[in-house]
């Protein structure tokens, strides 16, 4: 069957991958979501994985995004650079398998000493653009293990800055001596906004940190608010350094739920307004306009 | 036997612990170092952990300093608030054997919302002191898993500030997604100075990195720059905030080597003078010195 007949749509990370078989129209027909990452696929086992997906939802043409273009993944599809829009992502597809599964480039930053790369992402930007849920002039917040800042301009992704928030968050909490501190939900509430105040107007971040123990060694601070205080004071350091590519104007929030509302609650915090967007829904609609391509 | 007649010193840390046999006139006659660190030491077992201490150094008075005063080391020794000196340290001896053990207690600054502990570092830095190894008015960068800025008016550390740059460092080369790029060592010279410079000047910490990252995928940079940069970078920061506590003046690096050299190159690269002092040299001036207010 050829596009036109319908498709499947995959978002493939290191951790996790989600399925989408997706009608003529566009219609969301079947979905999966599992931990079958591209880590955990052995090498040459993609054409195996692939035909499972096939399995569960359909003998469909195949449109693949994230870290299974990477080269860690089935074909390795290079890096198309900023600006970059819709017309060059379609162009530069890579076929891994002729006519029937295309991997979708990522993004990157090449421009002197700043250097960024992004995959996955760039499918829910352009998406949210091509659905009408952003503008074509915007700024666009991704968190995740990596929070990605993203300038839009005149519907392409010109600037974006990775922030390693996430992962360091999820180091200090697995294996610092934070741990245990760090054990409970970080929550938006004023530890949290006094953690984001903190973080956005100082440059301490890893002395901090550990004042945050010693203000719990000392009974100057309660366990409950440690991981409210410690997360705001990452999520504050990131806003500090996202913000730079957005001096005014509305920040939408493209991610998973527990995520966009502690980044909206920070913002809200340094007086910036947050709108939180659908990145599955996002993804959905990029991967409906690029399949419209290539009918 | 009474401490006139020769002692033992522990530095007994979380993850090691050193062990001193010291003469009377303060001679080392005999030392141990091994990984039993407090963490090692099951509940209840810290008579036994000292009674082995003394079948291989001889049955003599024992002075202990480090984590082993901490809640979940031999007996908890309540924080010296700052400015604390030698006096204070001796004065504030807690005796988990009388007359036989002393644990010598941590200092903490506890003034507004400032807050901050050391246990084990004290010792050392009034030791020195007490060895004429640095003046009444000094700084001091005491380099380790945390490194800690410590400054000295007339005798007494006034103020300091503990930054997780050691940690942090580790989980990003044990842990993170930066793993196998931060696999080689960290070493002093190009790729080192310009991590310290930019860590020193700017303030995106999280966000550069993932640059390194980035830059190395789009072959803008080398992977055995890697370690030296994202050290350096993160000695940068470090050294921002230790630095607000010594506007001016030689600050002495005090530690192991292998970090000591990093923070003296570092702080070449900021323009200030560093002088490398031997930690247990001055743990052991301090341990004598106390001994002595001891007979």
């Amino acid at each position: 069957m050829g596009w036109a007949e319908g498709f499947i749509a995959v978002d493939w990370g290191t951790t996790n991958r989600r399925g989408y078989r997706l009608e003529p129209g566009g219609t969301l027909a079947d979905r999966f979501e599992d931990d079958r990452g591209i880590l955990s696929v052995p090498a040459g086992g993609f054409p195996e994985a692939v035909a499972e997906i096939r399995a569960r939802l359909g003998d469909r043409p195949m449109l693949l995004a994230g870290m299974v273009g990477s080269n860690r993944g089935w074909v390795e599809a290079p890096y198309v650079a900023c600006p970059a829009g819709f017309a060059d992502l379609a162009e530069r597809l890579i076929w891994a398998e002729s006519g029937r599964s295309a991997i979708v480039p990522g993004v990157c930053l090449d421009r002197g000493r700043d250097a960024d790369v992004m995959r996955g992402e760039e499918m829910q930007i352009l998406g949210a653009l091509a659905a009408g849920m952003i503008a074509p002039d915007a700024i666009v917040c991704h968190p995740g293990t990596h929070n990605k800042w993203i300038r839009l301009e005149g519907g392409c992704i010109t600037r974006f800055r990775t922030v390693m928030t996430g992962e360091i968050y999820n180091l200090l909490r697995e294996h610092s001596i934070l741990a245990d501190l760090l054990a409970g939900p970080a929550e938006p509430g004023e530890a949290f906004s006094e953690g984001v105040s903190h973080g956005f107007e100082q440059d301490d971040l890893t002395a901090e940190l550990f004042s945050v123990r010693a203000r719990f060694l000392l009974g100057k601070a309660r366990r409950e608010d440690m991981s409210s205080y410690a997360s705001g004071l990452l999520i504050g350091a990131d806003l500090k350094v996202g913000l730079r590519l957005a001096p005014e104007g509305e920040v939408v929030i493209m991610g998973r739920p527990e995520l966009t509302r502690l980044y909206r609650a920070a913002l809200d915090a340094c007086g910036r307004a947050g709108r939180e967007a659908d990145g599955e829904q996002a993804f959905l609609a990029g991967a409906n306009k690029l399949a419209e391509l290539l009918r």
